[in-house]
């Protein structure tokens, strides 16, 4: 029992320096049932920090879309992130991690679990469960962008193949084993093969289903998220969830070695985030003058998304200056996509797309393995499968079920055409029927 | 350390493997003293999980109640919380876990913990912890069914009764080693030990305190949830705590095979409340032409609710099976309630009580040991015990100290007549006064 | 595996103890490694529950100002807590925690960990991690006193000089292994040194920077909060992290007794935040005849704010006790310091200053080795320290950059002042522009 209140460091070495190591070499090893068992942990305690990231999504979208569209944005929270688990059990688990052996996919069969088996490390299942909330991550990112004026059921219907083939193909070539991991290409947690991978597809589904009524053209103005708390809670939740999606990515908590790095990866995913906010909040107030909350969000976010590639290497410093630099990408990004008339109502594209791409270059600053070949070629292969294969998605979606509620329902709002309903029905879009 | 970015899957073994089973026999062992530290570990962790389900059903509550209700919402959520763990700690958990030997009961005695004993397994207060938390969460499945109606201090003292002596004792037949456990009826998690008592307690309330003025008859109308996406952040809350609801009850996590067990169960848990979602926002679509956001929510309640009688022994296909049909039970239930005039404001006699009887049934599907007699046995014995002491405890009250506001302070809302505050001022309810 | 739904107590030892404890008694000892494992576990955990009440603080802050001034504190808490981060990295760390032996401050330099050493008994990043996330809290504090009239920039630079200075200053005294260390004052997880310490530079702050306009005088009037669901909320997001905050403080988690000691804190902890809420129930209810919803959640805090300088060495009666007394002192302090006219927004003064006082001499209670004279020596020296430094650093700043907004932008909403934006456009203030 320590006397934490008497000196609150370095204390708990004494007693167990007190065996020693020389003696009896074998008790300085951790038993490898012992291994297995926090390896397990690790993907289950960083899994459900990652699974509570699809509220931190779920929050942010529903602070920053218009009232008349918040419930639809919440619906299509919690159906993304219930569909994308159990099509990547029916079929995307074993098409990313199953005999890809250095190709180009893995098997198109159903995922099961096995005996546990000690010498495996980990319980299969743990893994699983930590793979599949990532999935889940990638589909929240298109959410947010298409919002307001998506439609429903066609959305859901992109969601499924997005998380049961899209993501979990080009996740194969690298994570899974394919034809990328035997180039080099480098990608810790996920810059490029969930972050980036959402932000195409996002972009596609925004090019395809234009961009909402009154937005754009003559007239257009802003459109102010309704519940700008709720944007923060699902900042914090996200930045929260984080440790996990980027601590759980070591894979590993068996070893002295790898906890440590778990360590280093919560504080440079930290710093790399708050470096964001605070390059955002700066850039914000002397660009116009007024700090704007929700780019300090996305600041915050971006510095998440840019440590993601590689939060092992860099030093706080290195970690810090990752961060800001996509904290400064958000603020110039955001008008310039807006100026392209792409209409991303929550910035994902910048945040998740954009940053995505930073974060997986900056590898080759704190990572000696990686090279800027390698990198690039990963970026653009995944880039260009996503991107097309989305844009054909979403162009045969189009020309079959429609992928955009009419004008009128447009006007309406979400949540009354679709859901019948509305999310404050005694305040907001609610109380005055605009 | 691993190079998750090359090869995210399997490698853990390697480095392990490394050390010969054969040779050293005991290294695969994990010491009793680690398996105690994990076991105790796996309480806290799991523990603390579901004490977050406090905050979701608060969530989740004040975001189905009007706005004139949403403070004294909120107020009884955390009321309850703070009771719960009181009365716990005064008698529920003896009276629960202390020499029920079979029988119907333990001891009334205070809880409290001896000197820390590596052959436990476990340190008592992180299973007292554990318990407490889930005591809290019948009590919470209570409020949302009278809510807008119920008055407070009566409230509280079902609370406390409830906590301290109804639940304890059910509990303590089957998983305080009373008759029931002998009997051989099984229940990994609670869905009819801790659900549907919650659920029974809340109908009795239901009943005897009757359903607002407005609801039924002449003019009767549905009453909408004020603020929809703060039910989604509680549903997305109780998801998450669920992880340590039915992944704590695993009791364990000390062998690979424990932690290999928490790691199928979580997947289980997850699946069921996908699969849920799912069919309530398929089936919505189809009855009524739109999907119900509220009923999405509960749909996912539904599955959890429905796969904590046993989230260990399913596939992952049968977990979505015993999930699925939750989800279809709350959609077709919610509106036969309201046929039969019971005023369930959140829909918790459906998800917790019709669910949790489901799931108990559904026990027999995967788990050999389990019998339908035993099964129906549990859920007739503990469901006829709660629902008679709670319809004496709540008509006992009401012809006492009353149950039920005035009809002037229902139409003026609670938070004015028992808070004398409102819960949003500017807007909703408060801007207008209605 | 167990056989939960059998008997849900006290199987998980038999297994264990049929390995003998004293045929192979190295077998009963937690590796070193395995240790070190558990131990940087222990700084990973608690310090991510930790940082999570940041955002715990931000919606308590959110949900108590009125709409005008909501995405202004929302900013202010996710700003904060980047540059607390950031600034506890480049300076804080070393200064609270190198060098310090026995005197007034450790070491101006920026924060590195070393390499992996199995000695130290847990990663240097772990530990670093965790105690960033306690600046953090510190500097939250601050915020909510001084809100709807505090101007953003300078009040960011309080920020980065408390967390940079201020704080690991006054903590290197005692946790740094200072001279309060040397002398014998007990502060386990901080009522004093993190609590109160936000509480006097809070005091200090509402003192320099002054009332909000129209809160006392002549047609003074109450401001209350614009969303209560969202304070709701906040309180039970920090209740949660407070598991982290005083069982993270065991410092420890590598032996049975550690976390056994942690469990005892959980439950402590818990009961204390119980107590804490029942009581301020209660006694709003008897002074007011109402239950008072904020004093409520500010009872609970209170609770919470009190058992945090001694959870562990407290029976579960004794936390009650304490928790209970620093709910009586809210309830009785708002109401005083408004008397006073310090305008204290959330009433962090009572909660962190005056329970954090109350705290600390608590445990006299139920510590031995603590005496009343060496903890109000540490009270004293603290408050003294960091309520002047405190005056002089906001007085700098209010006859140089200015520290409040002008009285036309105060009516406004910072909010519209400076940020240009609104927290609910559609509603709330936006809706009225009041």
């Amino acid at each position: 029992m320590m006397t934490a209140s008497i000196k609150r460091i370095a204390l708990v070495g004494t007693g167990v320096a007190a065996i020693s190591l020389v003696a009896m070499p074998a008790m300085a090893e951790t038993a490898p049932e012992t291994s297995y068992i926090f390896n397990t942990l690790s993907f289950l305690l960083h899994g459900f920090l990652v699974m509570w990231m699809a509220a931190g999504f779920a929050m942010l979208e529903a602070g920053l879309v218009r009232s008349k569209n918040t419930a639809t944005q919440c619906l299509k929270n919690i159906g993304i992130y219930s569909i994308a688990g159990i099509m990547f059990y029916i079929v995307g688990y074993n098409l990313m991690y199953i005999g890809v052996d250095g190709g180009y996919f893995g098997s198109f069969t159903t995922w099961s679990a096995g005996p546990v088996n000690v010498e495996d490390g980990y319980s299969a299942g743990s893994d699983w469960f930590f793979q599949m909330v990532f999935v889940a991550t990638t589909a929240s990112i298109v959410s947010g962008t298409v919002a307001e004026r998506a439609k429903l059921w066609p959305f859901f219907l992109f969601t499924a193949i997005l998380t049961a083939v899209i993501y979990p193909i080009q996740g194969s070539w690298s994570w899974g084993g394919g034809w990328l991991s035997e180039l080099g290409f480098l990608d810790f947690a996920g810059s490029t093969i969930v972050h980036s991978v959402g932000g195409w597809a996002a972009l596609a589904g925004a090019i395809v289903i234009g961009a909402r009524k009154g937005r754009y053209g003559e007239g257009g103005h802003p459109m102010p998220g309704s519940n700008l708390p709720l944007a923060t809670l699902g900042t914090f939740v996200l930045w929260l969830g984080w440790f996990g999606f980027n601590g759980g990515s070591q894979l590993a908590m068996g070893t002295p070695d790898d906890v440590a790095a778990i360590g280093t990866i919560y504080i440079n995913t930290n710093l790399a985030a708050a470096a964001g906010c605070v390059v955002a909040m700066v850039l914000t107030q002397i660009l116009y003058k007024k700090i704007d909350l929700t780019m300090a969000l996305n600041g915050a976010l971006a510095g998440l998304v840019s440590i993601t590639a590689e939060p092992l290497a860099p030093t706080p410093g290195i970690a810090i200056l990752v961060g800001a630099i996509g904290g400064i990408i958000v603020v110039f990004a955001v008008p310039m996509i807006d100026k392209l008339k792409i209409d991303d109502v929550v910035g994902a594209i910048p945040v998740h797309l954009l940053c995505g791409i930073w974060g997986t270059i900056a590898v080759v600053i704190s990572n000696g393995d990686a090279t800027i070949g390698h990198q690039l070629t990963g970026i653009v292969a995944v880039g260009a499968f996503v991107f097309i294969v989305s844009m054909i998605l979403w162009t045969i979606l189009k020309l079959t079920v429609g992928v955009r509620v009419s004008e009128e329902e447009e006007m309406l709002g979400l949540d009354k055409a679709d859901l019948g309903m509305e999310a404050y029905p005694e305040f907001g879009a609610g109380s005055t029927s605009k």
